[in-house]
């Protein structure tokens, strides 16, 4: 736990997400599955309180992001939001449209791994939830779509015209936002959008694995990693240089490095503290 | 067309291309075939102010860029260029290396996307134009070289060093620009250099149906699309975030969004207007 | 040889790197083929002075990094670097992480190509080097491991995590830099890390020739397309396509841009001076 703590309480329901925590491992879920996990004006809040609330408490140190169900997530649910959002003023799609970006940003700048476990389809704004994770674990079966253009919105929503061309090339990135065609699981892995391909039906499980593995490892250098692959894709040479310096410099008077050299010197495994 | 037309007419007749525009889409034709389609003083000036009238008047919803005979392009007239070149003074040759340049910032700012029809070499110059575009359609025997360093010049022309590594990686650039050795087109592919493999002899073809589609659908989602995949290779996450929220909140008050929804509830076909 | 230079007399003995310079090349071995040449301080501060002096003397044109023994370097030295930084006191700990930074910086900002030769291990700060390289030559049996959270720091540890997703995308490099698992150099090659692969032990060989074959060849020209690649990931389009424009017009008032011109016109091979 963060020993920073204000006045707002823990939220004790989410209405719009399933949300469990054990272990340090954040698990949440999507659980729409009739409407494929379609995202609603609740979940999209939800998700950016969510998101908030973990990192000021540091209570997490890893993340699962899954869908229940028969997919991932199909995106911006068609009736409630495209449907809403044509009777909205500007200064209301103004301030929907960034909060789905700020998700994106929370699942960016949050002091923790976010692994979405993917199966079925992650189309729309659910393939950029995805493509905001540190790891996309998926199954053979499942595919993206970026459909943005396909409903006469710009291909870059959420940060996607930022995001894909730093993860797959700017070649890909074009075709697959202007397009909007799905990208099945072995196009994905060859292209780099997928991190780890698991066998069919067990992307979950795999992603939980992958979690409770972060957590038990040295989280604090986890989440600098993080904080340093977000901050540096913004920063020239010499300022990352400078800033990887300054975070060796903080981590190297940290419980985890000493417990390193003591465990390989007493020719044991280190006993992590996330510290 | 824009409604914004000022006192300059239209170029009745370019000189250096063949240009053809029927129902949105304009083909751009490099057609100097027994020269394998070299560039000329005439040919960069007419690309340069081809795209500025067209970007101005808007009556282009996709342009195909295509080279007639057996290549696509094989960059500059080592002839009519370098000869010429070498008796400029420093004002001349900056002039001319500037006026490169801004071809290719036409074709990375236009707004409509850019398709490149590429068979047989794409060398130099005709290499980076063909980088710049936003897809690159391909022939197997198509094959690319950035010939630079073989005639005693810099890799980076043309903003090359600058859109290769966002396109390939910076280890594949690297290795392309400095040693100017040819790409083949399995290669291009495996490197995200190729955005389609056509069969053999279809590029153009293949080009041209792609410009159809992008122009009958909703050209101006396409349009931000690929203005916001441009400008967001240059800016910080939080900005780029804060973009596209603005250009969906815009794009939400279009025409083409109400008519995605109005359709999908009626299930039929969007009719997009491309507003 | 620079026409600039001082009263800093040349290094007669470098203490902890093997040193070679004929014909433009310079080669550096880490030699301490019992440690796997895990790096010390002696052989950071070495690298960094000796790329310093190299760069201002110009008396090299292509630069090739390999290490002796079974592998290309294990990283920092557990026991002479990790446990006597766990010594220093915060001021001291900083100057010995910018001192890393250097080396990485002074790979990437050298007037010369730089081509890392990988057998066996690439670890740690190995892998770091080699990352920083222009280009990597590998054998089969190379691999590579971003180590650095396996000590409890952080992946972002000498400009990797600005490097490795500009080269093998932000996906790849965020499992790589998190996990810190083994690449080898079927996934290397795959992923973009690589790039050569060379027969099974002959990858210093290979290097060797390549540095050979730049070092004969137009010097200025790579050197310009090196330095371009490296300060256009920091700039945006409209800047680079200027800063292209510039260095062209320069290198076309050069003797090899005239000679190549000669060369093609009198059917011969160019003989390149490097200016």
């Amino acid at each position: 736990m963060s020993p920073f703590t204000g006045s707002a309480p823990r939220t004790a329901d989410w209405a719009h997400l399933r949300v469990g925590i054990a272990d340090g491992v954040a698990t949440v879920t999507l659980a729409r599955p009739d409407k494929l996990n379609a995202l609603t004006f609740g979940a999209y809040a939800d998700l950016r309180d969510l998101l908030a609330e973990l990192s000021r408490e540091r209570s997490v140190r890893a993340l699962v992001l899954a869908g229940e169900g028969r997919g991932f997530c199909s995106g911006g649910d068609v009736d409630e939001i495209i449907g809403a959002t044509l009777a909205m003023d500007t200064a209301e799609l103004l301030d929907f449209n960034r909060m789905t970006g700020q998700v994106v940003r929370a699942i960016r700048e949050c002091p923790f791994p976010v692994i979405a476990a993917v199966h079925g389809v992650a189309a729309g704004a659910g393939a950029v939830l995805a493509l905001a994770a540190d790891f996309r674990i998926a199954d053979p079966s499942a595919r993206f779509a970026f459909l943005f253009t396909r409903v006469g919105l710009s291909g870059g929503d959420m940060g996607a015209a930022y995001l894909l061309p730093r993860v797959v090339g700017l070649g890909h990135a074009t075709r697959l936002l202007m397009l909007g065609e799905p990208v099945r699981a072995p196009e994905a892995e060859r292209i780099g959008l997928i991190s780890e391909l698991a066998e069919e039906g067990r992307a979950d499980e795999t992603a939980a694995a992958l979690a409770r593995r972060l957590a038990e490892g040295p989280a604090l250098a986890h989440a600098q990693t993080k904080a340093l692959l977000t901050a540096e894709l913004d920063m020239p040479l010499a300022a990352a240089v400078e800033l990887d310096a300054s975070t060796q410099a903080l981590l190297m008077n940290g419980e985890d490095y000493a417990e390193f050299h003591a465990a390989f010197t007493e020719k044991r495994p280190p006993k992590w503290r996330g510290r």
